[in-house]
């Protein structure tokens, strides 16, 4: 028979701390804590198979729970010494939901079940406080109006509002008992008047009706979003906890509070915590009364006059001092623990592993190492390396107050503030003056790349995680912040408006790229150092890891950051980055302008010393690490100038008439840019451009191999190919270029050639390919366009309904979709092995910095991953946990 | 030891016709006629193999050829009696190529090899005739000039022409023995002034230049066109044919002569041939001379007074029957012949099977298997289906003259001449007015449906096989040209430019769909009627096949079409292509501008009882025959008017201001349409739009079922799913409005739910997603474009170099590409028959109507395919030629 409900509380529990997915994370801690003997009240929780069950049911219960909770009920009883109901000595119960994971806020909670008229007598009697009793019931009807029945808490509150009002009183605490009493009446009036029935007084009632409420809320709206926000599957169900009340409200003698086993903020190794004397755990929350610290110290620390609860209630804190160190040596971390004291006695009523800044989880794990609690694998595991971006980024000043005038999408990392600019050359001009500035764009384009490096963030009204803004600033550790949709820009008035509020140029915004916000003004940021911890941690995460972290990078300041962050290779340099710089574009439109091949080829003799200058600088800081050049790849209309003006400008400086550039312009425009002329495919059209950047680049490895005296053996990758016949095409074009240049020189540098798999056909051609290449590179962001036929910079469209509708778990342009794109790279990197068993196989799409997609491409087995320059601490320390889960396994 | 030489002509030969591969077309037929005793000049064949080992070894020959060489020249000597060489009988030979499959025109040829200063003297001893002699000798210098020494022929024309002058003469044949001798002299000239070199006296360096000679040939631009655009691969490699010379032209009782064994164009069961008395093949295909019929029959039909050869050589007549009826009775096929009678002696030095028209084919084939020839099977291999369009199609008459300003891609099939039109608006008035019209257009879309329908011919200057013109000119059978890059189009001034010519509007052209050709001014078509063959052809074809052939079809009109031509149901309705009826967009672009849900809902309520009428108009007219209906697919934003002055007038209609209005446009522009908000992304951000959709289905269903009494299930199709959770959605969307209609009606009708696979990501997720579909349809356009990342609409600027540097072998939207595309759907299949064995699967893209692809789809083994109507005959065919090449393995 399926056990439905796991009691505890009576010495030994039914469960443990390792039915997790079955007993909630509440649940399941309450039974492990009974088992190691810490006080926590006698309770049972109900699993969370009967959540499952409820919902795949009609909601109907399973036959034998009915059974099996009366018999748990009996448990408490007998452990209590109480009766559920009784007269003289009545239990009263707390109901809470505890999923597998905690979701706070989100779920419905009943306190002080088991009250009713005659009940609260006893209560009264028990507790010698008649006001005390009439409050809880009060409380009790309140809380079950609004959980169970659905009304509006703000009801019970005007009537609470009315009654103080007639007695002239303000606060809660000086409501006295018999008001209370009439209070409850006309509760219970407001409960008949709205669901026509009367508040029950039986119990048993009470109680299948919270239970049935806590289920419920696991589908309300507010759960849902959480869950989908946080990835946390329906299937999982919560669980239903029901324990006896401890009250920490009956009088001075009693108390309730939160602690901390060490400091949650910093890290470092104290109790941390806050209490109320006479007060439930709701008060706590409600902010009324300031609560008191815990320890003697934090008080001194803080110069408050209020009493510690070390000097408070010295024995009941020494209790607590041995339960702290008993519990963090149970779970060998640090914990967040709720307590609650009532007339001297000590209870534990929740443990779950505290929250954290990253500083302090770094510093915890660092520290519980050397104390010998857990072991590098466990330390390692411990941070969550997104939370990295926290110290490589200023972030705002938490304690100023801001106004938030809308939110994107958190695309790069860290907060700005500065002036309003609305395009990339004002940026440029601002920025030499001096200023701060923040780029506000519908979009940006490689165009902009001179503006988004002027700028100190940037801030789109459209494109997503992984539109070019976001790809770029994160490469440039730039705040960014994408897909405003509210954002309304007004390019010509040089404004932008969210709703009534107008922005205008160099007024000041700030931006927080960590969180998408955009805030009016300038609000201060605070920017952690690196600690000596992080860089021990950084170590350890080295010494684990089999993956390779390079970065994707091209210009020389990228690359240093890069190196700084400890990259060990380039394993994207995109050259077309380089062709945007002013002073080349114009040799560069005027390749594409070429109308016949020599024209063309004289126009790239321009751009070709640019190229290999670009190539040596990067050589020559990268050294004998390796690099991956890409050949060029975007369409060639991303470079033609956008607006009138600045054709005119070229037609005079290209001596081409007007209508002779439009026409051309035309004729280069595309329906669907991400599916056109680009990539290899240029190589195949004009095979002149990839010949000069062939050279352009053994070029610069000759003179820096000569320079340095080492060897350098560069990565020629070829974008964009459909099968082996393109690469084939341009290796050959390649091999020609260095026979020629081995013919002049007697000697030539070694070099390997490679290919970017990022089509859906690449990946199921890839044996073939592997014979022609010795290394693939899969470019996960349009490998994940075309696998799901999704334009990154128009999903932003449909893919948050996705996500609400939970047709989606996450955005596959952050996380890799492994059921489609990530099938893809297993039978690509399958096919490979096949006919090249040494290849070397990476990835250097956006995933290649997401922790998640890390874990699949270690799993996959590739040699690297290459992320942007800010992303490599967070690939580092993601591989090293991806390497910890495979051992597990 | 590898055989690098099959000799031939000594009563039996080494080879056989069942050596194509190694020997040639032409090569294994003579070794084959030899060995059936038809009298063939003797010679050997160089093997195909020693043209690839030529090309693969830097221009080197294999080992033991020379040998081998020598030793079948020496049996040819044998067989002759003459020498080659020799001062005396010199053996003259042909040296020409001769592929796996015909070249006509590719190849080069040389003739009267063996000739030099002494062997033309024994020639001119043994014919009697010096003119003769040195007449074939300055042929063999011209030919081998042109052909091994690269020296152009009209260097060789003008020498001859200026004697001619200088003789006052105008006819070859008035040349004389002296003035030949005197040209050879100045040709010899010629030939050391170019090369530096003497024209070769010795036979054995003339052979072996001119064997080289014909390898090089394989390789030259015009063979790698002429392979390229017949999909022949390169490693096919050419033979070499060597073979004793037989003169046609020594006298009065000599000739030369073609023969076809039945009429090529009719297909009548006549001997059809011409032939000319003294003369060379050359002088045939020369047309200075006009050559005599072959049979008196034909000579009386067209009331020549000219000899025919059944009257001017009797015996040699009956002599070539029994050949003609051996041959054919021998290969089993109409054949066409060359023959050539040297002093009443006849040889034959070819035989191939006979092009012919589809009209002959369908004859010959039928007439084939009824006269026993043949079976049903063979007859229905024996025709090409697509060229099945030549008889559903008017072509142009070939008799009459035209210019052609330029050419397009041949993307719907038929030809039409009309006065060009620049809009659809103009269009549809043009043609209200009775006017024929050809709609010129950079590219459509759908709001030129009613101009393309209007129209009796699109032509557009963007755009491939599988453009927005394309498909649906092929829907609608309209002759169509697309992708004419040449046409630089002027809208303001309404006309068009090619070169130097310009167009204006009214002005007429002629476009042939079927060859892409753009004709200036008209030209008349001839509309071939289809025969009974045709039906007996289709007949059988469909007893033979298994796969059942669909339409896509949404107008009555297609409908209708799709059922003369036989369809066994709809494939494919495209709900959208209903929306942009005038009478329909206003409410559509209504819905699109909602704000809310309701206003959207209260749009979609105009558009419901319009749908529903075009629903009730199809599946009346296809009965009990399956009707897949697809819900709304394209991206909002295609149905939004373009102009500023629709805008404006829809601001008015719609009373929304102009700044709102072209706000919202802004806000659906997407920079990737293909990749954007389309598909069922609409049904999950919209899904009162599928409701709508969905109801108007289910009304009509049971509206024409009760009117008709008859049972209708009607197939509901989701377009653009990436995984099974999209379909999961939709499906309970429509499961609910059918529930609803249920409560009010009582019944309901069954219906299926099915989905396309059009990404990737859909073929790879097949397991989940057939548990929810009863049926996949593969849309191989959009997977097409997604698989190998090509916009189609973009692809017209790179595949064509593709094509030309054999990077793909076709282009993939038009026969479909198997080692990417074809894996999806292959991956698909075997996925979705594990979790959904009885799952109908089908295909609805244009390679519905591709033979080529229709043989993979039958191999994959999917249910049916669905082509636009004017295609379904040849997918009849195709189909059952697919069933017997399965068969055959």
């Amino acid at each position: 028979m399926t056990k439905w409900v796991y009691s505890f509380g009576s010495g030994s529990a039914d469960g443990n701390a390792g039915l997790k997915n079955l007993l909630g994370g509440k649940g399941s801690n309450l039974a492990e804590m009974n088992n190691i003997g810490i006080p926590v009240p006698s309770g049972f929780t109900i699993t969370t198979e009967v959540c499952n069950f409820f919902y795949e049911n009609e909601q109907e219960y399973p036959k034998e729970f009915s059974i099996q909770l009366n018999r748990a009920l009996s448990k408490i009883e007998k452990t209590t010494k109480m009766k559920f109901g009784d007269n003289k000595s009545p239990l009263l119960l707390s109901v809470r939901s505890g999923a597998r994971t905690s979701m706070p806020g989100m779920m419905d909670t009943v306190l002080n079940l088991g009250l009713n008229d005659n009940t609260v007598l006893a209560l009264s009697d028990i507790s010698g406080d008649k006001r005390f009793a009439y409050d809880s019931y009060r409380r009790f009807i309140q809380m079950y109006g609004d959980v169970v029945l659905g009304i509006d808490s703000g009801e019970f509150e005007d009537i609470i509002e009315e009654e103080k009002r007639n007695k002239e009183i303000h606060l809660d605490t000086e409501v006295t008992a018999e008001s209370w009493k009439k209070i409850i009446k006309l509760f219970k009036v407001l409960i008949k008047k709205v669901t026509n029935k009367d508040f029950p007084q039986d119990p048993v009632d009470q109680l299948w009706a919270s239970i049935g409420a806590v289920l419920n809320s696991w589908m309300n709206q507010r759960a849902k979003t959480y869950r989908s926000l946080n990835n946390i599957p329906e299937s999982w169900g919560t669980a239903v906890n029901v324990q006896s009340m401890v009250f920490g409200n009956m009088g001075e003698d009693c108390c309730t509070g939160v602690a901390f086993t060490r400091n949650p903020s910093t890290g470092e190794n104290n109790f941390y915590g806050e209490y109320l004397v006479n007060a439930q755990g709701e008060d706590v929350v409600a902010g009324t009364r300031t609560p008191q610290n815990l320890t003697k110290k934090e008080s001194t620390k803080q110069g408050t006059k209020d009493l510690s609860l070390e000097e408070y209630m010295p024995s009941i804190y020494r209790e607590l001092e041995g339960i702290f160190d008993r519990l963090e040596r149970h779970y060998l971390d640090m914990q967040d623990i709720e307590f609650t004291v009532q007339r001297d006695k000590l209870w534990i009523l929740q443990t779950r592993a505290g929250k954290r800044t990253t500083t302090a989880a770094v510093k915890i794990a660092i520290d519980m190492e050397k104390e010998g609690l857990i072991d590098k694998n466990e330390a390692l595991s411990r941070i969550n390396p997104l939370g990295l971006d926290q110290l490589l980024h200023p972030t705002l000043d938490p304690q100023k107050e801001k106004k938030v005038l809308t939110k994107g999408l958190p695309a790069s990392p860290g907060a700005a503030s500065g002036k309003v600019v609305f395009d990339s050359e004002d940026a440029v001009l601002s920025s030499k003056k001096g200023e701060s500035i923040i780029l506000v764009r519908k979009e940006t384009s490689p165009e902009d790349i001179h503006g988004m490096h002027a700028a100190r963030g940037i801030l789109t009204s459209r494109g997503g995680m992984t539109s070019h803004a976001a790809v770029v600033a994160r490469g440039m550790g730039r705040p960014c912040v994408t897909g405003a949709g509210d954002l309304v820009i007004d390019h010509d008035k040089r404004e932008f408006r969210v709703d009534d509020f107008v922005i205008k140029n160099n007024e000041v915004i700030t931006i927080d790229g960590g969180s998408g916000e955009v805030i009016l003004g300038e609000i201060p940021t605070v920017m952690p150092g690196l600690s000596e911890n992080f860089f021990q941690l950084m170590k350890w995460a080295d010494e684990k890891r089999k993956l390779k972290i390079r970065a994707n990078a091209e210009t020389s300041r990228d690359v240093k950051t890069a190196l700084d962050f400890g990259a060990e290779g380039i394993g994207l340099c995109r050259t077309e980055h380089m062709f945007f710089d002013a002073n080349r574009i114009l040799a560069v439109r005027e390749m594409i302008f070429a109308e016949t091949e020599s024209e063309r080829r004289s126009a790239l003799n321009k751009i070709k010393p640019m190229q290999k200058n670009d190539f040596k600088e990067i050589l020559s800081l990268m050294g004998i690490l390796p690099v991956t050049i890409r050949l060029l790849d975007p369409p060639l209309h991303e470079f033609l100038p956008k607006e009138d003006r600045e054709l005119e400008e070229l037609s005079s400086k290209l001596n081409l008439n007007m209508d002779t550039l439009q026409n051309k312009v035309k004729k280069l425009e595309e329906q669907n840019p991400m599916l056109g002329h680009r990539g290899c495919r240029l190589g195949v059209t004009y095979p002149e451009i990839y010949e000069m950047q062939a050279q352009a680049i053994f070029e610069s490895v000759i003179e820096v191999s000569e320079e340095k005296k080492i060897k350098i053996i560069p990565e020629i990758m070829v974008p964009f190919i459909i099968s082996a016949n393109e690469l084939k095409f341009v290796k050959n074009k390649i091999a020609k270029v260095a026979d020629e240049m081995k013919k002049l020189l007697g000697t030539f540098p070694e070099y390997l050639i490679g290919t970017m798999i990022e089509l859906p056909s690449a990946a199921l051609n890839a044996k073939e390919i592997a014979l022609e290449a010795d290394f693939f590179s899969f470019g996960t962001n349009d490998l994940t366009q075309t696998t799901l036929g999704i334009s990154r910079d128009d999903s932003s469209k449909f893919l948050s309904d996705y996500i609400d509708e939970n047709i989606i778990e996450h955005d596959p342009f952050v996380t890799i979709d492994e059921k489609g794109v990530g099938k893809l790279v297993l039978i690509a990197k399958k096919q490979a092995i096949i006919s090249n068993k040494g290849i070397k196989l990476g990835i250097c799409g956006e995933h290649g910095g997401d922790p998640q997609s890390i874990d699949f491409f270690s799993r996959v087995g590739l040699d690297y991953v290459s992320c942007s320059p800010y992303r490599i601490p967070i690939a580092r320390l993601a591989a090293a946990q991806a390497e910890i889960q495979k051992e597990k396994k």
